[in-house]
């Protein structure tokens, strides 16, 4: 039960710091590298920290995922979505309160298909390294897989970031919404391909796991 | 003795690198990127060399966590603040030396609630990371703890340097006001809101180890 | 056989995601530094996800120094191969539908000896670096192999991408061909180049491993 | 003795790829931040290489620290030394191919005492950092002693790069005069102060290593 709680603490803890990385860097000061570096550093360093506590999924995608994999019990799904949005919405409202965020009119407009095709691809390309990397019994115990996951995204957010939201993450959907950033229907449609993409990784995971086989 | 000396001469030194770090890149020549790459760079190696030795907190908010957490003993803290506050005074003195420093005239005014926010955060984030990765039984022998903790730093750089000193750290503070780079009121906030911050996350750390249940 | 195909599969998404992300970083938006973190990332990511399934090489130069050395059998190399340029060829039609690629008439014509030094370095830095770090013995286990790789790329790009592809990688120029911004002289040279700098660092790798002795 | 000639060919390479990495990305195109980060990956990169080989240091002041602290045998060091300094005249010429060097008139002159202060504190901390991750028994087999020390020469790089060669590495000074692009009278200096700087660096170690008592 403490054990329990002590997870959810630990995942909303997580998102909190991501969603607020993602809010100060990418809306405030800062030359364009600086959002996806540090996003990818507090990815990387919120899932070194948590990773062998709740998993350090912070993001509903992974914990799909894994939920599809076996990692996590399905039971817990529903508290790690809830503790995950949870703090992605505080992280907004600070964000909010320290930041002059744009008005939502300022913000690109993406072309669905392509928004689809990058959110997609980055999306199970985390899900894809997560299972691999932190989920896998033939390589328990290694160091690298927070670098891995974190650098993910910092990769995707390079190569996606000017036709899609660079989300990959339900729950920093969550938190734009909530920031005012994002109308409705690209963050529905974002939200709805990552978690279709965590569910495609965690087939193909247990087609290529070498513990599988 | 000598091992207790040992300890204080290896948080003196790196202290003295990390803020000797801050002035060189935060107020010589160099882009916006620089300084908060370059200072969680130097970190994460001082970390790395002198972690196994003395802690590697280079930190007062982190040896006060690490006090609470029962990872420093509470008789040696006094020592650590002074090698680290002493690191930073000379530091700051080569800084003076090598780099032609701002008159604290044209540093920036911060807002105290977001100065306040800013710091609180990201000590706590620190301070979070330094326990869950290089203070916690069940991952003991992990690589990743520098980079993880540098990482840190430069993630709250990133995201809260615009509103705050983004310090994160009273032995910096110190640095900084050797400098001449900060005001009084601004310094004393600042190293108050670490400490708290350290504790907070001592606290939390508490709850969610899996090593205490 | 399942056993196999995985390990195809797993060497078609890592290429894919390798030359996705040269496509979209170096055409796309963004600045000088971004093409050469961003492909240096997803390399290492995709790197750490299939190194312990397939060996995670991705590029047939790789492929063709690590059968050399033995740690490929040859009559794995000919599927390896497909694998890769398979997923280099999918992930260049992906991103002519998400970029607006450069005319090649706007593509840089480089010095061919120039080219040749460049290449030549690099994806002999690169083998030489995947067969001490991931294919030798004394250091298996290490969490590093996929830092190592995935830093030879961002740093030989940053170091040659002036006067050469920069590819070091045949399927990155396969990619490079389809998306129309390579001329059929610069790729064929290239790659030819790129699987002689994987044979020279076998046969050095064979001469200081301390493996062998 | 082919083992000690495997030793002096990985010390060779090595030195080559970082010598030719600083000149093509110190004098070649591209921004401030590039050289700091691809020369730090480029070490990085080649101690994880050949570390468990020849102990991949590529810097005559490390190995002088290594010999002092015995992990290099005085007998070996010459040849070391040999390997070294070739290693980074054959870079300059391949750099003098490849790249058009600035003349020597262009090129900052130093004021002394700082240059000597730069060089001296941040060759220190590589030599430092050498010893405490990658020559201390109590962290053996660790997996960050690369990242560490490439990093060093980074956040170096940023924090002295304009008031000294930022060098930290007698033969990256012999290969900045094969370019031509030291003058004398500072390349002996800034020689003369990296070696000083790794005796120090190696006599702190032995007062602070867990080792020795």
């Amino acid at each position: 039960m403490k054990r329990n709680f002590a997870n959810y603490l630990v995942e909303f803890i997580g998102t909190f710091f991501l969603v607020f990385t993602v809010g100060c860097c990418a809306f405030g000061e800062g030359s364009g590298l600086i959002p996806a570096i540090a996003i990818g550093f507090v990815l990387m360093v919120m899932v070194y920290a948590g990773g062998h506590i709740s998993g350090g999924h912070y993001n509903p995608a992974v914990s799909f995922a894994a939920a599809i994999r076996g990692a996590l019990q399905w039971k817990q799904i529903v508290q790690y979505f809830i503790a995950q949005i949870l703090g992605a919405v505080v992280a907004a409202l600070a964000v909010k309160y320290v930041v002059v965020l744009p008005a939502i009119e300022s913000m690109p407009v993406f072309n669905i298909p392509a928004l689809i095709i990058g959110e997609f691809l980055f999306t199970f390309a985390l899900c894809y390294v997560v299972l691999l990397t932190a989920a896998e019994k033939p390589v328990e115990g290694n160091s690298y897989y927070g670098l891995a996951i974190g650098s993910t995204v910092t990769a995707g957010a390079f190569s996606a970031g000017s036709y899609c939201l660079a989300a990959f993450n339900p729950a920093v959907v969550a938190g734009l919404a909530v920031m005012g950033v994002v109308n409705l229907q690209t963050g529905l449609i974002t939200a709805a391909v990552n978690l279709l993409a965590g569910a495609c990784a965690a087939l193909v995971f247990r087609f290529v796991s070498t513990e599988e086989n």
